[in-house]
């Protein structure tokens, strides 16, 4: 069944293979922190890889609220609004930033420090909005 | 003086005349709200017009807390980051919205309904983050 609100519409199906997306996450006093990040479409969710010293992947360990929005770089009026919560699990063999890797081209821990440990993130919508502002 | 945290960086001001920015606002539960919206560089200042019907507006008046995201559209990988706080006031007289229309040639109030009211937003930076992942 499709729901409305948590269903990616098919007329924005093509954002989900962007190359990047703007997350938002809530820094400890709520204030919005914005990046651009890589992400796939794994299984019908958008997922990310992050390396759990980026203050991103902190912020969403603590406060999983999470927006995310891809924009149709060629036409910056038509982008996809993603509300949801992160879901944050472990990535210790590296088999997501290998599957990420696969639509870059580049490993997304190369630069990654000894030590330094990856999650997958899965942003599971509480509301999805396309907007299309270029009639 | 020149504050590095809040000043924009010279190798940043292109941006400053971009079509877009990426708003974060925060819901009344805190989740983050996002959209693509005008913005105009006004004397030094990133600025805003907003309807007050709109969320947005609404939630940048309870909870002032904002950041934006100007992205570079030919390179995903740049962008600039601000995060701030929004100073709403009235532009009853809608001088401010005129301004805007000389940016885009169009009347940013065009839609609006009668009994709406305008308002200038002004984001007050309190951190100003540069990213060029494009190495």
């Amino acid at each position: 069944m499709i729901d409305a609100m948590t269903d990616y519409p098919a007329a924005y199906r093509d954002l989900l293979d962007a190359q990047v997306l703007t997350l938002a996450t809530l820094e400890p006093d709520n204030q919005p922190q914005l990046s651009e990040v890589w992400f796939l479409h794994d299984e019908g969710e958008i997922r990310l890889s992050l390396n759990t010293s980026r203050r991103k992947a902190q912020n969403l360990t603590a406060r999983p609220q999470c927006t995310a929005l891809i924009l149709d770089l060629a036409n910056p009026a038509r982008y996809l609004e993603v509300r949801g919560r992160a879901r944050v699990e472990p990535d210790d063999d590296h088999a997501f930033a290998e599957k990420l890797h696969g639509k870059y081209g580049v490993d997304a821990s190369a630069y990654d420090q000894p030590g330094d440990r990856r999650v997958v993130v899965t942003i599971e919508p509480t509301r999805i909005r396309p907007v299309d502002m270029s009639g």
